[in-house]
């Protein structure tokens, strides 16, 4: 039979079992983590009708769409959770109850060029809190310590959340007669970490945005301010009174700060940084990015921020909310490259690979079923081969326990059990063989799938 | 704005919290049911190459996917998880151990016409255990076990697992010389429990399938075999010895039933039937269907069997295996349907709904980081509102604990916790709580999603 070659599409991330386990491992701490601060579990279709999903979109995001039809059905695939949940909070308002706060931990896809690192089909997590018409500033001051929990749950150390508010910049901007020109000027300044603060100002000063050398000045003293939280906080309280919108996003950015301890995260995991901008015209409030401080050239592994209208394109109702979401395959993809992703968490398929040593297999089986009824993981292996290559499959497994029932052992009732990693090999009753492999393995199960080298 | 009314495609699920929340519980125990056997988690994307996917598929399924061009490429989604393995075994063959036990639940996508019950787009939970070059009867002896403690796991009782094996049907029909007609043979028995066996007697000597009165009687008389496992097993016994294959399949049907014990089956949970055929061409041996005992109109809600050519489109290796597959979301509509789902499950999206009655929100802050350092999942509610709208909120959410922190508490460094359920109110220690609230969620957090009614 003539066949065909296997191949997965470029741009689709397709891994090895042990990697697989890896991410599973990373999946199921955000899930948990999430669902620590009160956020419901989501699903919404992948394919949605393309009038739904794309009723905003346009230009860029819309070429990347994939759109097509099947019947009469105008169709496309979803390209982020936040258009969705927008569908899905307008659909079911009225069995809804408001806040509400949900999470989603699904695929999304972009037909973006293939190139490496980059993916078509990835996974995001996203959390958001809805309100119905207002929503407290409380919710944003509570984002950072998701945040900071989250990834401290996955072993990451070395983080930190920059966070600013988008009514300080527009507010300032404002002051300085600027607002028409503030999504050109804040798309310069986000270039500073790249072209440093001489190109920046020569940017600004030039034809297309044509501030005065004043305007830059002010700009360039502004973001410019740096030190701890409270120290950029007393600076900014310097431009109060100039300006309404200003007032309002210093109140709301100390607020963030103050309640910073109360939630548990540690000061030198938090900056407030005026040049986090994130976009132009989604955000309103609290803005976040999250570096991580060993690679900075990764980018912001985690960003969102406050909006003032989640569903304005399907409903009248007034929906606020503050979300975040971390682009996880992207993520893996990244602890990868870089070796970050720990080798502690135990990735094998099985706890116990039990080798049959006698024709009667029944007491092998009884043995793998007490063992599941304990919790372990467990494996029979039964396929007739020499011992040597059964041996071989364990190692090649990295399974941390093989287990030998011969005559001698089902005589006494019980069990060789062999540590794969120390060679050890003892005889002991069955319940003591599944105890054993608990207390060995905790650490192994509970381990973080992240782990950072020493510096 | 014009608004586009926000919709969900028909035959595309899309559930409110709570019930999300059980959907997640059942593929949360799926998954630790699925590993306790050595099973890992495989993803694969949802998204393949037409040419590679739909290498074997035709007819009634090829009409059904949904296939699309983007940019130079012909796409289709996925349709089953089946072929996706064949794809994936085929590919990262070098790379694997056998036997690959793996476990996937995922998305499929079939365009069918939209009807109540069905699905376009739906979960799917496969396990496959795949051997190279052989694979040996135990893994088929086990799947009977797996499909018990996944189903009891879930909370179903009244379950039975129907088995028979291929050669041995195959092997029957070669005894009546009936090997070219066996498929329309078995596809008239199938209809045996609808039409009943006279039905079934006219349809077999009806001149599409021609049969002799003889050779219908004796077709008959070998599906009406039924008793306990060991009566079926013997009688069959008298047919050994007439030909080779279903001598083998007896074997394999006897290995079967021998090992259920020790696999911990209840010998009621467990049926040989010989009706059972499954298709046509892909299994080979032993094949599987579930039933709701209760429900036996539901149809089977978890199938499979032992196939010897997995990936044959792709590869030139042989590749035997035996896997089983439940259509999640299908039953997931059944058992709402029939009320089957438990109201012991805890599904509200927190534990604890935190009321500060004070300006400063430090206080009950602090009380939600160290709950949710405790395990308790904890949501703050500072929204500007009432009393009366606080625990209205508390109620339609149906979280089982609300604590309120006012100046009284925090000045004793307590706090009130409000059951719920009951109404009781209690001053305790934050630490206190926490215990108090882990405990008495115990069992709501850990009851199964499906409750069975009595009878």
């Amino acid at each position: 039979m003539a066949k065909q070659k296997p191949r997965t599409l470029s741009g689709f991330m397709e891994l090895l079992p042990a990697r697989q386990a890896q991410f599973e491992r990373m999946a199921e701490l955000l899930r948990r983590s999430y669902s620590l601060y009160g956020f419901t579990p989501l699903d919404t279709p992948i394919i949605e009708a393309s009038e739904v999903l794309l009723a905003k979109a346009g230009g860029e995001t819309e070429k990347q769409i994939y759109r097509f039809t099947k019947g009469d059905s105008d169709l496309s695939l979803r390209f982020d959770l936040t258009v969705p949940l927008a569908k899905y909070v307008a659909l079911h308002y009225a069995e809804l109850s408001f806040p509400f706060r949900r999470f989603q931990i699904g695929k999304v896809y972009r037909g973006e060029r293939a190139q490496r690192g980059r993916f078509r089909e990835f996974y995001q997590a996203d959390i958001d809190v809805i309100g119905d018409g207002k929503l407290d500033i409380v919710n944003e001051a509570e984002i950072p310590a998701i945040i900071c929990q989250t990834f401290t749950s996955l072993g990451l150390e070395r983080f930190q959340i920059r966070v600013n508010n988008r009514k300080v910049l527009n507010g300032f901007y404002a002051m300085l007669g600027l607002s028409d020109r503030a999504g050109d000027v804040m798309r310069t300044v986000d270039k500073l970490p790249k072209i440093g603060p001489e190109k920046v100002r020569e940017l600004l000063t030039g034809e297309d945005i044509a501030l005065t050398g004043d305007q830059a000045g002010e700009i360039l003293k502004f973001i410019s301010i740096t030190g701890s939280n409270h120290e950029v906080l007393n600076s900014l309280e310097a431009y109060r009174g100039r300006h309404e919108l200003f007032d309002q996003g210093l109140d709301e950015l100390s607020t963030v700060v103050k309640y910073l301890g109360a939630f548990g995260v540690p000061e030198e995991k938090f900056a407030v940084d005026l040049t986090i901008a994130r976009g132009l015209d989604y955000y309103t409030g609290t803005v976040y990015e999250t570096f991580m401080t060993s690679h900075p050239e990764i980018g912001s592994i985690c960003s969102g921020g406050r909006y003032d209208n989640l569903a304005e394109y399907y409903t009248d109702k007034q929906l606020p909310g503050v979300g975040i979401s971390i682009g996880l395959t992207r993520l893996f993809y990244v602890l990868e490259e870089q070796g970050l992703l720990s080798d502690q968490l135990l990735t094998a398929p099985a706890d116990v690979l039990i080798l049959p040593m006698t024709d009667d297999l029944s007491p092998a089986i009884a043995f793998a079923t007490k063992l599941r009824a304990a919790g372990v993981r467990a494996q029979l292996y039964t396929e007739p081969k020499k011992f040597k290559q059964k041996m071989a499959y364990a190692d090649r497994l990295r399974v941390p326990f093989a287990a030998f029932l011969g005559e001698d052992e089902i005589s006494q009732g019980k069990v060789s059990l062999k540590d794969m990693a120390t060679g050890e090999q003892r005889l002991m009753s069955t319940g003591e063989a599944a105890q054993a492999v608990l207390s060995a393995l905790e650490a192994g199960r509970n381990a973080a799938p992240i782990r950072e080298k020493e510096e």
